[in-house]
């Protein structure tokens, strides 16, 4: 009985570009710790704990002044480094605040909350946001009740859309799949390949039919039939994509729509997460009015569809681990028993060298 | 500091029969398990564990088809013995949800949650219920915050009655008990009986008045003295009637109005129950009005007397022992120990069983 | 990891007198321990556990009748010295309800929590309150999210009022320290003394101006250049007295203006208290409208200044031990420091004197 282990050295999403503000404190937890985030002056950003280490009041709820905060409660104040830099009652302090490596990158902002050297190259790579015009970028922020892994789980296996997402994400024209019924993703060519630290999956439809919401939504996507590759990608350890490429019947290549789908889950408790969802296309992209519809209907279908499933089966399973409820394993969890199997093993290294650290420490100590 | 164990190999009340609809998932906690309950296509009823052991959506969120749950998440669909019927996805797995024996009986589904073989035949007799038409019964359900044993203990000892509900169910005519003036129940003569694994407590009160809410509402009660035989029956592990045998001074047996009073009791938590009431009676069949009004009457006070005092007890004593505190016990709770002595034995013998089977699971295993 | 112990044998703030009305019974919790507070016939106040020791209902729930409490649930009847004294189901039970010393004195209710003899002499002296007419004391109550021991470190180091109340309860007059813009108070000359079990911080400021809020609503304070002391008392485990004296610049001693604001914090559990705010003066004692003033500022000021800090302070430190945090010790800090320290030998030495009555016991039943 206990929640699955968090890896600490990753690159996590911890906000929005736009939601740290020039002159502002922005408070968030991450891994169970209490972090304030800070434009500092020369553009740069700053992650302290949030936690002055005099009296513990939150760094957050004090004063920022030229990318130094002041604490609210006796005035301490420290800078980017976590170094306390002004002391209005004496001498200055040895002791620093916390500080975790933080980059901003691709709309976002990144934080690595463990102790091993933090590589800005390892951060996912989503310059496909970079390169989206505003009109065909959209994005959002949800803060669902769940760990973080059941939603990497849900991308990495999109069987799912054909039976949670029967009116909106699902493709139309059932066919029989085993003598029954289904969506055309069901029953899909899957072809999970291994990137490094990364795990793609590509699901492979041909003569699909527009997906529920595109029938309902014209512009969306191609009217016809479709060749449509889904493509998700996981980077350690919560950071997806899933690419959508549908090709109408008979068209050449590059009169493909594609559309980005941007997927970032980041741990704030081990029942609770931050779930910062985008999405970028390569069709319409002047179409305002699109843009914000597919914001809206990403929106809409992942609170009354995804969340509300994975929130109920978080309260189904509470904090027991995962193997030991030997769950049924399907084809179509190759993709999310991969990913599984490799952060299992990367939060395992993770503690083998934090212990090996520790016995070189007391060694050192002799 | 461990909350009382629950006896698992027993009948409990899981619902009223016409809470579960044909042809729809009906969700329920008992005993911290999560169970749907639905009715089969042969008129038979099913009870799975809420969990799909895929990904462990909820399988109420899913939908029914004959018999057969399709779980939301994925597809996979179960029959009522807990079989993966169908996969779209590939073969079909061996692995089963659990289910529970259930059985429908006296306008009651009753479950039974422990790993002993399930005899129908020991569904508490509640068959007064079945006899009695539609204008003379009545029932409701609530959900209280505290561990279902408090309420037993709470039927066990009518003597609370003079006391917690003075103004209602109390009997007038106060007399002096010890020097003290007191309502008829206090001083009444007890007499407690096993019946197998039941117990019985019977209070018998010559020349008593009718009781509060019978001098209120005529028509309750004959309107003169009364030789009122109070009689509660306790079967393992929460299925309590008091019946209630109210013969005006100076008829025959037959002119007594007898009424059932059907308390039921299921743990959903350590300290919450499902607690389910229901009444029936023998005279005045035909008054609609009065049935309904028996059905408030019995909700309003058990909402804002007994309700209000078990929860504001459990609150009090929290998950410590019961016998760990040293109760007082009084020559009034002779039925309530005996009970609770009973169903502790139950327990220790339960807790001995499994023992046992694990022991010669091991032998077998070597 | 865990909440710092409580000091059980010491004098707890326990309610206003006016809180506890005659003929009726007052339920609060203290040091996790449900009481129910009275006034008894002879002018005196009882303190029982609030747990009738039959079927654990709150004897708060039940019915006061010249200094005899009927429990709401069966009757049993118990006086304020825990002896039950009437028992409508047979003989007297020798088991006794828990009972608290308790005090009424300085206008508040106190009690004692542990198991040592309590002496009425150790209640600290706050005789001020009583000498104060009705138009100059005012008071109010209460019940922040936190520890309490953070609001007696709040009192005990007062340079948190430039910081946190610059706008409410700090000095003007803007000077410079170590280069940095402050009040007046950072800086100001402190002095540390002991008295017996207690502990005093004295402040000493030379030409303060009035305080912010002073100069807002005039006829609190001087108007001109002011000698200020300000003299913090604080008396295990969480009474504390805030003297301040406001001598306007040239005047005799007698002249002064005296404030006197009690703080009295009482744990009701390890995240969150009772407190008990009051203030007295020595100037305008007829001033009604003044005296409201005073209290509707005090309570704007803790509610949205301190009582904010502490409770997200609470948050961010959970159960962990303060030294275990490593935390930032500052000159200001001196007096916040060595009433902790007392303290925790207190609570040791209870620690102590517990384990030796155990043993001594142990001996003694051999």
């Amino acid at each position: 009985m206990a929640y699955m282990p968090m890896l600490r050295n990753a690159w996590y999403a911890a906000g929005w570009s736009d939601e740290v503000e020039a002159g502002k404190l922005f408070a968030r937890k991450f891994l169970n710790e209490n972090v304030v985030l800070y434009r500092t002056p020369d553009n740069g950003m700053a992650a302290l704990q949030d936690r002055c280490p005099h009296r513990f009041a939150p760094l957050s709820y004090g004063k920022l002044d030229g990318g130094v905060i002041e604490c609210c409660y006796h005035g301490l104040c420290y800078d980017s480094s976590g170094a306390c830099v002004s002391n209005p009652h004496g001498r200055l302090p040895g002791k620093t605040v916390k500080t975790y490596p933080v980059q901003e990158k691709h709309k976002l902002i990144w934080i690595w909350m463990g102790d091993a050297k933090a590589d800005p190259a390892a951060i996912p790579d989503l310059s496909y946001l970079d390169d989206a015009p505003a009109t065909a970028f959209n994005k959002g922020y949800l803060n669902p009740k769940c760990n973080y892994f059941m939603l990497v789980e849900n991308i990495m296996d999109l069987s799912h859309v054909d039976f949670l997402h029967p009116n909106t994400l699902a493709a139309g024209g059932v066919r029989e799949v085993n003598g029954k019924k289904v969506g055309t993703i069901t029953g899909a060519k899957q072809t999970v390949e291994e990137d490094g630290a990364a795990v793609t999956i590509e699901w492979a439809l041909s003569d699909s039919l527009p997906l529920a919401i595109e029938r309902k939504h014209p512009g969306l996507a191609p009217s016809g039939l479709i060749d449509r590759r889904s493509i998700v990608r996981w980077d350690p350890a919560g950071a997806m994509t899933l690419k959508i490429i549908s090709l109408p019947k008979g068209c050449a290549a590059d009169e493909a729509f594609v559309a980005y789908n941007t997927h970032l889950m980041t741990p704030e408790t081990d029942t609770k997460l931050h779930y910062f969802f985008a999405n970028a296309r390569s069709f319409a992209q002047d179409d305002v009015a699109l843009n914000e519809a597919i914001r809206k209907l990403r929106e809409m279908v992942f609170v009354t569809e995804d969340m509300w499933v994975c929130e109920a089966a978080q309260d189904r399973i509470g904090s027991e681990n995962f193997w030991d409820l030997r769950p049924i394993v399907l084809p179509t969890d190759v993709g999310a028993v991969r990913v599984r199997r490799k952060l299992e093993a990367m939060i395992a290294d993770e503690a083998a060298q934090a212990a090996t650290k520790k016995i070189d420490a007391n060694v050192a100590a002799e």
